[in-house]
């Protein structure tokens, strides 16, 4: 993947998503170059991830169940209560299908964007991360504490974030997916039961 | 200064930029948005800092000359021999001019994001820093130590871009501003002649 690529790649999506997606999509994918930056990593695979995160994001909810069951994509019981949760998985398929991304990590932090999952890599952290605490964010509790933290530490964020959406979910008639609970276990786990 | 008045101000932007700047531009206004969330500052304030730092690297350095004669800008002797300084001076003047800026400390960040100086603001020194660190530059050397460093301390990325940029210019037919020796030698005290 090269700058060259990525430009192609924005130019495209840039017609299939409407403005303020559009521009929440540029916000995650230069904050998730940041955090690329600020841990070390690779920073054309994490602006490639946070390009292509939401790539799926331009059909409704029929239109991407319809979609699945077309290309054959498992639906679970959490999806077909809250089909909003498809666009990650979608997006994955899209990314590889429509935009020639083959670096798997990249589909990853696609796929897992919206869940998280126990045992995340770095890539799908900085990406689930940069999905939350974007500039044009404002709504989520805790924002500034969390965006500072993602800074100084992946999992503690992830772990913040987690607990946050957890709790905000639990008075939200979209239901929790279980990858969801299972993050939030693992790295309650990690960070605070290793004793 | 409000998320509103960013968005009027970079679609105005937008126009008077060629296509490298402007993406060059959102590169340095999300990076400055990434280093605030860092530090705990003010994102919009470093977002409107650094979506506005080249406001006037549309014009050639002999227009830019020209342009500090007409409204009585002061041009120093270093600025007449590297007349491109100038764009940071005259994009202060502009951003409160055209675009409407009012707040002192976005207009200095502006001033100051070519040559720094001593005692520099968080502000000016994350303009200064993401405009040496965004996603698409690629030709300084020490960059990947350098963009780990910004986001642990803003005094050790400063005094590491100043040094790489002292010696770049020992080499270059451009000239050195004072300040950015100056600079160099308040942050090269501050940091390690303590004692």
């Amino acid at each position: 993947m090269s700058k060259n690529n990525l430009e192609v790649m924005r130019k495209k999506l840039k017609k299939n998503l409407d403005s303020y997606r559009y521009h929440h999509t540029l916000g995650v994918m230069y904050t998730a170059a940041s955090l690329a930056m600020c841990y070390g990593m690779d920073i054309i695979q994490a602006e490639t991830a946070g390009l292509l995160h939401d790539c799926a994001k331009c059909y409704t909810d029929e239109e991407q169940l319809a979609l699945c069951y077309k290309y054959n994509i498992e639906v679970t019981e959490a999806e077909q209560k809250s089909p909003y949760l498809l666009h990650a998985k979608l997006g994955a398929y899209f990314a590889s299908r429509s935009y020639g991304v083959s670096d798997q990590e990249i589909l990853d932090a696609i796929r897992y964007h919206t869940t998280g999952r126990p045992g995340m890599t770095d890539l799908e952290k900085v990406i689930y991360l940069a999905d939350y605490i974007e500039p044009m964010r404002d709504k989520a509790s805790n924002l500034k504490r969390i965006r500072r933290l993602a800074f100084v530490s992946l999992d503690e964020a992830m772990y913040s974030v987690l607990k946050d959406t957890l709790h905000y979910l639990e008075n939200s008639p979209k239901s929790v997916d279980p990858a969801t609970e299972e993050a939030y276990e693992y790295y309650a786990k990690k960070l605070y039961e290793k004793e």
